[in-house]
C-alpha cells in the first residue's frame, strides 16, 4: 500500500495526542512502522519560530488577521514542501497534528476571516495536496475548553473563548459533511470508547486501502 | 490635498535612499512635514522579524520560495493594516522605500513563482489599496550590482545576481507600462541628474494632484 497522509483535528481538548497515538498504534500493528509525526502550525525550526510569533507576536504587537493566515499557511507550506511530501515519496506514512481544516476552521470561521478567502488561499498554496485520511473529533466546545482548561493550557487562541469555538465547531461540521476523506468521531464519549472508534474507523479504512 | 502613499521601487544600486530623501524634501518645500518613511519588507518589529527569518532562515533551514512569498505578504499586510493606513487616515503622507511591485518583480518573476499567483495573492490580500505615486529608478543590473557590491551589501537574494536582476529588471519595466500611476526613471544618469529628474517628476505630479 502507497504511504499515507493521516490527519487528527478537533477542538482543544478533544483529545488528539491520545488518538495519534492510537492511529500510530493501529499502523504498527500492521507493520507499518516508518511513520514521521508532525504538528501544525509548527514542525520544522522555521515552521516553529513562525508559530511562536503568530501566538506571542514580537513585544506589544500581535498580527492583524491576515498576517496571521499568511503566517499560518507559510509554516504550513514548509512543512508539506520539507518533510510531509518527502516523507510520503520516500515511502513513510505521516501521522498530523493538525493540517489546513484547522484554519479553515479556526481563521476561516472562529476569527472571521472570508471563508471563501481561506479556500482560495489553500488552493493557491497547497495545490490539490489535501490528507488521505482526517479523524476529526467533534464535542461541544464548553466540554473541550473544561478540559483544557485543567491542563492550564489556555493561550491567546483559546481564551477567545467559547463564542469563538461555537463558530468554529460548526465549520469542522459543515466541512466534514462535504467531504468523505474527512471522518466525525464523538469525542464526548469516555476515552476507552473515543480508542475503540478511532481503532475501527482506522482498521476499516486501511482494510479498504487495501482493497482500491 | 489629501495625504498619499509614494513609493520608491528599483534594483539594488538604484539609489532608492537618495531618491527617499529627495521626495521627502520635495514635500517639506510644500509645507508637507508629517510623513512616514517605510521601508519593505519590514516596518514593524513583527514585520522586521519576518524580514529577517526570510533572509537568514532558522539555523540551515531556508524558507521555500513559497513560505518566502507568504512571509513576505504576511510583513506587508501588518505595515499596511497597522502604520500605512493609519497614517494616511490621520493625515500624514507616507514615503516607502519599496512595496508590493517588489515583491510582484522579485518574487513574481526573478525567482521565479508564477506571475498570476503574486497577481492574484496581491489582490487577496490587500485589495485595491495601491501606491498613489510609484517612482521606478531603472537600471542596468550589471550596474546595480556593481554599485551594491562597494557597499559590500549583498545578501542571499542578491547574490542570486544577474540572470535573476535581468528577469526582475523586465518584469519592473513590463509592469510599469502597464500603471500610469509608475514612473520609470533612467538611474544610469549622475546623481545630481537623477535627483533633477525625482524633484521634477514629484513637483508635476503635485501640480496634477492639486488640479484633481
Amino acid at each position: 500500500m502507497k504511504s499515507k497522509f493521516v490527519v487528527i483535528e478537533g477542538l482543544e481538548g478533544a483529545g488528539k495526542t491520545t488518538a495519534r497515538d492510537t492511529v500510530a498504534s493501529v499502523l504498527r500493528e500492521r507493520y507499518i512502522n516508518d511513520i514521521v509525526f508532525t504538528r501544525e502550525p509548527g514542525g520544522t525550526p522555521l515552521a516553529e519560530k513562525l508559530r511562536d510569533l503568530f501566538k506571542r507576536g514580537v513585544g506589544n504587537e500581535m498580527p492583524t488577521i491576515k498576517a496571521e493566515v499568511l503566517m499560518l499557511y507559510a509554516a504550513r507550506v514548509q512543512l508539506v514542501e520539507t518533510v510531509i511530501k518527502p516523507a510520503l515519496e520516500r515511502g513513510a506514512w505521516v501521522v498530523g497534528d493538525r493540517h489546513d481544516l484547522s484554519s479553515q476552521t479556526y481563521q476561516g470561521s472562529g476569527r472571521g476571516t472570508d471563508p471563501q478567502l481561506m479556500l482560495s488561499l489553500r488552493d493557491a498554496v497547497l495545490g490539490s495536496f489535501r490528507p488521505d485520511l482526517t479523524i476529526y473529533l467533534d464535542l461541544p466546545p464548553l466540554i473541550g475548553l473544561q478540559r483544557a482548561k485543567a491542563r492550564g493550557e489556555l493561550d491567546r487562541i483559546e481564551q477567545e473563548l467559547l463564542p469563538f469555538f461555537i463558530r468554529t465547531r460548526a465549520r469542522y461540521l459543515a466541512l466534514a459533511a462535504q467531504d468523505e476523506s474527512i471522518v466525525t468521531l464523538d469525542a464526548t464519549q469516555p476515552l476507552e470508547q473515543v480508542t475503540a472508534s478511532i481503532r475501527a474507523c482506522v482498521s476499516l479504512w486501511l482494510q479498504q486501502q487495501e482493497g482500491v
